[in-house]
């Protein structure tokens, strides 16, 4: 498999954990979000992603974008271990923290928003800061609220192996930091965060440990 | 099963039609996201979705949130007919195209976005409309090009059944027509909209349809 990935997009991110925690082996190809004008805005990558937004996996004659959309693809080829329970209503719980990070807070704080902001609107850097921090905040909060609310939380989001709310999870709370968030409401989340950092699937995925990483 | 929805959110929407397709007799709870300063925003719904948001499902000791979560729950546990084609490159091409739409054009139009461009940064009703027509017309231009460029396109968005990508795509062109947005470019999602609003299903999941319309 190729991942077509920047090594500090938060939705590659997600898909690395899952490559790794599944053992998958994969070709990274870099996706420079800022070179060039942006790599993904140019025209053969948008050939095989039209979406223009990283990541895309590739899989024989399979290139396919959204980061939730490969994971699942990801869950379906290669099982083992799951990233999702085995009950229906233990999957739509883990599905529904994951997609409150991938639907309610990252799509607002994407980089192409960001750029929006900036030049069709004129926000200045304080504004868009605010901004970003406010939809992790809203975002956090309920995350927070929906681990902390339930005996289903263990060690990780759901029980106590690592899956797809995890890998949402984590990259979530990295941008948190880089942006100076306050964690404070936050326990649960920041304990499993914690608990996740221990483990070599999430290490190797960080924005630091990829090829193109400029850290 | 009970839905807390509100007629005119498009997340909503998505999972009356799924709800209709697969003959699932359900019970509306109205939500207004605008009446007694947004019901979405009080303690009980609170408790119900920590995510302040519509739709929440209800289903016997489920309380489950976030509409894409919601849709593969339904899939799951009543899996006929199916939302989903029966292959994983298929089921990754519907995803990919159904999140392109949920992740990178629903969350930004949301109507909590809109009030935090209109009240905290101070942008005026004709930038705030320009900002949502801007990312329906990115987002339904990646749609359109990955349903035109491929032959797995038949009469809806994956072959001759509607789908998951079908009722996350209806309700966004519905939304695109609200503001105004200019459907040249899209004659394959207009074609297959067309499709969609001949089923009973779409019909009678419609905004106008819904037992809290205002229309």
């Amino acid at each position: 498999m190729k991942l077509y990935s920047y090594f500090r997009s938060s939705a590659a991110y997600r898909v690395r954990i899952a490559l790794n925690l599944k053992g998958i082996a994969y070709e990274t190809v870099p996706v420079h979000l800022m070179k060039d004008g942006g790599q993904q805005l140019m025209a053969d990558y948008r050939s095989l992603n039209p979406t223009a937004l990283v990541p895309t996996l590739v899989d024989d004659d399979l290139a396919v974008g959204q980061s939730m959309a490969i994971l699942e693809y990801l869950e379906e080829t290669h099982p083992q271990p799951p990233l999702l329970p085995g009950d229906a209503k233990g999957r739509a719980r883990v599905r529904a923290i994951a997609q409150t990070i991938a639907c309610d807070i990252h799509p607002l704080n994407n980089l192409r928003v960001l750029k929006y902001l900036k030049h069709q609107m004129g926000v200045d850097e304080e504004a868009k800061n605010t901004w970003y921090r406010h939809w992790i905040q809203e975002g956090l909060t309920a995350v927070e609220a929906l681990l902390a609310d339930s005996d289903q939380t263990g060690r990780y989001c759901h029980g106590d192996q690592p899956g797809l709310a995890d890998l949402c999870l984590v990259p979530q709370l990295f941008n948190a930091r880089r942006f100076g968030c306050d964690e404070s409401g936050f326990p649960t989340i920041v304990r499993i965060d914690a608990a996740c950092a221990e483990l070599t699937a999430f290490q190797q995925a960080a924005p630091a440990a990829q090829p193109d990483s400029e850290a």
